[in-house]
C-alpha cells in the first residue's frame, strides 16, 4: 500500500520504517521538500522510501499518517491539502504537548476538545482515526516488546477505517483482544488527556518503555 | 485508628464499611451533623461508625479521607476546618468532575493545577495524599477482586505521609509491586486528567470494575 506519512520526528521516523518492513511505499512528507531529516530517512530505508512536502506525502498516500507535533498539526495538515486528504483513513498518533510553559509539558488542548476532534472538524471528508498516541513509539510498532497484553486505543467516527487501522496496528503485531475501540473521534479527549499521566510514570520510573493494559 | 472520612456518596460508604472492617474507628462527615445517608450508614456499620459534622469528622479523625466530590472538596475541607487538618494525613480520593456541561463530565480543573494540588495550597500543614481517584470504589478496598496485577497510584510532598497510605492500601489488599509514587501532589495531575480516559473505557466495555496496569 501507498502511505503518507506526515512529520520527520522519531515517531514518523520509527513508523516510516516499520510500514517499509513490511512492505508498504512510504513518502515521508515536511514542511520543505529537502527536509534534511527526511532526505535522510528516505535514503536509508530503500526504494519503497521516498520523501517531499507535507502536499507530496499525502498526494502519494491512500492513507496518512499524521506523525506531526500536536501543537503543529492543523497547520501541517492544511499544507498538506484538503484535497489529498479527502476520503483517506488519517491516522493521527499526535499529542498537543506545550513546552513553552516548562516541563513537564501541559496540552495545548484538553477537556473539551481534542486535537483529534479539531483535525475531523476542519477536514470532514477525511476519515480520522485516533490510535497508538499513548505509548512511546517503540512500542507501537513492536508491541510484543512487552510479554504481556496490553492496550492500544482508538476513536473514530467511521467504523470502516477503524477496520483498516486495526489491519495496520495487527501487522505491527497488536492483538485483536489489545485493541479497545472507543467510539467516535470525541472519545479522543480520553488518551490525549492520559499523557499527563504517562509523563508522570516515565519520571518516576525512568523507563519510557512501558504501556497500560485494561485489566477486568 | 481513628479516621475522620468526608463524604457521604458511595466511595465514602465503601471506604467507611472497609475501614471499619479492618477494625478502625471511623466518623464519617457531611455538611449536616443529621445527614440522612450518614446516619444510615452509621447505624448499619456498628458500634466502630458514627458520624457528625465535616468538622466533626475531621477533628475526630488522626487519618482523613477525602471522598467528597471533587469540584465540592474545598468548601467541604473548608467547613472541616483547617485546624483540624494540621499535620494530619489527608487522603483525597475525588475527582473534579464536572456534570455541568453534560455528559460524560469535562474535568472543573486540569492542565495546569489538580484537585490534590489546590488542596494542599489551601491547607498548607495537611499532608494531602492522592490516590485511588483512577478506579471505582469497589477496587479501591478490594484489589484483588481482579485476578492479575494492576496499578494504584500515589502523588504528595510528604513521604512519610505516602508511608502511611501505603500501608492502609496494603491492608486494603494493594501488593507494594502495584503501587506507584508518582511524586509530589502536582503530580496528581496525571491521575486526575486520568479519568476522561476512565470514563470512555467504562462507556466503551460497560464495565466498571476494570482497572489499569503499568507494563513493562
Amino acid at each position: 500500500m501507498k502511505i503518507g506519512l506526515l512529520g520527520t520526528g522519531v515517531v514518523g521516523n520509527t513508523i516510516g520504517s516499520k510500514l517499509i518492513e513490511l512492505g508498504h511505499k512510504v513518502k515521508m512528507g515536511s514542511r520543505t521538500a529537502d527536509n534534511e531529516k527526511a532526505v535522510q530517512w528516505a535514503s536509508s530505508n530503500g526504494d519503497d522510501a521516498s520523501n517531499g512536502t507535507f502536499a507530496d506525502a499525502a498526494e502519494f498516500g491512500e492513507i496518512i499518517f499524521n506523525c506531526t507535533a500536536g501543537v503543529g498539526s492543523l497547520d501541517a495538515l492544511r499544507l498538506a491539502g484538503a484535497g489529498h486528504l479527502d476520503g483517506k483513513v488519517l491516522i493521527d498518533v499526535s499529542n498537543p504537548l506545550d513546552t513553552s510553559k516548562g516541563m513537564p509539558p501541559t496540552l495545548a488542548v484538553c477537556n473539551d476538545d481534542s486535537v483529534g476532534e479539531q483535525i475531523q472538524k476542519a477536514f470532514p471528508a477525511a476519515k480520522v482515526v485516533k490510535t497508538l498516541n499513548t505509548m512511546w513509539c517503540g512500542l507501537m510498532v513492536n508491541p510484543r516488546m512487552l510479554q504481556h497484553d496490553h492496550t492500544v486505543f482508538l476513536s473514530g467516527n467511521d467504523a470502516e477505517a477503524k477496520t483498516q487501522v486495526k489491519e495496520i496496528l495487527s501487522s505491527f503485531g497488536w492483538k485483536e483482544n489489545e485493541m479497545l475501540d472507543l467510539g467516535d473521534i470525541t472519545t479522543a479527549r480520553g488518551p490525549e488527556m492520559y499523557l499527563p499521566l504517562w509523563l508522570r510514570t516515565w519520571m518516576a520510573t525512568q523507563n519510557g518503555a512501558f504501556n497500560i493494559h485494561i485489566v477486568t
